[in-house]
């Protein structure tokens, strides 16, 4: 009936320039692949999410399970995967899922700022700002403090081990703020609002950096703010890069002491 | 539990079951807290969102504005905190939130049925499965090889350093299956939708390790597959040592190379 999917995770290759004790090099890496699933049940659009593509059809159907939606595999007749980022899970007849438990699925997690909502197009906000003109620059040599700068001011995290930060640094390297939540978009979310309010957007003479991995909606995000620069201590994922080049920005990921790759918008990184 | 704000962070007091080289003791430990904000504009529910309390005017005004919802700040009459969990923002007379970006960002429709009910309740599922009866028990040593058997099978994350596995081993650990994604809710409904299609559910006699944090989602997830012992590399967050203190669920954090806290559940560890 459905065939078994084996561990088919889909990785990218791409270009990077490696920066590494002084020395600037050209390479080719491998990042994970990021794209959004539609779920649909009966043809009708349900969730969609930002996945590693490979394994939608458990995906879906664990994601049916675990939101209640489901509760035996004998009452899902077929699951068809429409294309590369459409699943269709088609119910037995009499069986139906619970307008009430449909309703419940559609809150954003603390991992996810994508989940939830209708449609594919539905996730790309349009910026305000271009960053394609900005010709902000940055000596490298001062991204390798940025890091220790968060960790000094980011009490909470000491405490708990368990949350994500981000903050907002001068060209020069001079911390200016910070925020912190469980959720690494809620704490984009936190340090754009008080940008917002006190009229300081946009962010585009600014370096934000990221405390764990560069996904998405964390471009996505930084991009509405007319950020430029992003450098994150972890890993991108293929979409953050994809859409950190078509929005022109400088990504920077795998800041480590005296080394970091470069994903997009070099130029500005001397 | 004591509540404590730091940088305007809510930290939470737990009691915790410390297990280092073989030493068993009970500390007090801190934990992020996560809790569900509702946002509502103009007094319609609109979205929510897991969060670390805190700055909840900045995450909304944040999140409305990196949503494409707001332009500027002069679009904004009064952002009221109407209790704990719920932020109102009333808009200037003729500012007016376009409905096709309201729909482009959420499930209009089927998102007021959460958000009218902004409690953990709504959130919840229901799982078909109690754990309060299961007596499964784990050797604790067992538990420092969890991490290595798992990357040792990971071959994606090796490749991209940017990937959330997580895997299930017998009570004696050995390695039985385990998923990967760019989200880490992804990895879980993978696992856990495999086991659906196997008619494995409930996976009562398993551990389930967790390559990150414990947050709240997974381990609603692992409950509904009826998982009764959670291990996780990293921390958990309030509302996941709640929602498994409830649950009957054994909850390991901060697995390292020789030590590991228990959060719930300790009797299932000897």
């Amino acid at each position: 009936m459905i065939d078994k999917k084996i561990h088919n995770l889909q990785i990218k290759e791409i270009d990077i320039t490696k920066y590494r004790s002084g020395d600037i090099t050209k390479h080719v890496d491998f990042v994970a692949e990021e794209s959004p699933l539609q779920i649909k049940c009966d043809s009708k659009a349900m969730s969609i999410t930002m996945r590693t593509p490979g394994d939608d059809i458990a995906l879906t159907l664990g994601f049916m399970f675990t939101e209640g939606l489901l509760k035996d595999f004998d009452e899902v007749a077929d699951v068809v995967q429409e294309d590369d980022n459409t699943v269709n899970v088609m119910l037995e007849a009499g069986t139906k899922i619970e307008d009430k438990n449909l309703e419940r699925n559609f809150y954003s997690t603390s991992s996810c700022g994508v989940c939830g909502k209708a449609s594919v197009d539905a996730i790309m906000a349009q910026s305000m700002y271009s960053q394609a003109e900005n010709d902000m620059k940055i000596d490298g040599k001062i991204l390798f403090a940025l890091q220790e700068k968060l960790l000094a001011v980011q009490s909470a995290f000491e405490m708990t081990g368990g949350l994500h930060a981000c903050a907002i640094f001068s060209p020069e390297g001079d911390y200016l703020f910070h925020s912190e939540d469980v959720g690494r978009h809620n704490a984009l979310d936190k340090l754009i609002g008080h940008a917002f309010m006190a009229g300081r957007i946009p962010l585009d003479k600014h370096i934000l950096l990221l405390s764990g991995r560069a996904s998405f909606e964390l471009i996505q995000k930084a991009s509405m703010a007319g950020i430029s620069c992003i450098v994150a201590v972890g890993a991108p994922s293929s979409l953050a890069v994809e859409l950190a080049k078509e929005n022109k920005l400088t990504l920077v990921g795998f800041l480590k002491k005296s080394g970091f790759n470069i994903y997009s918008g070099s130029q500005r990184i001397l």
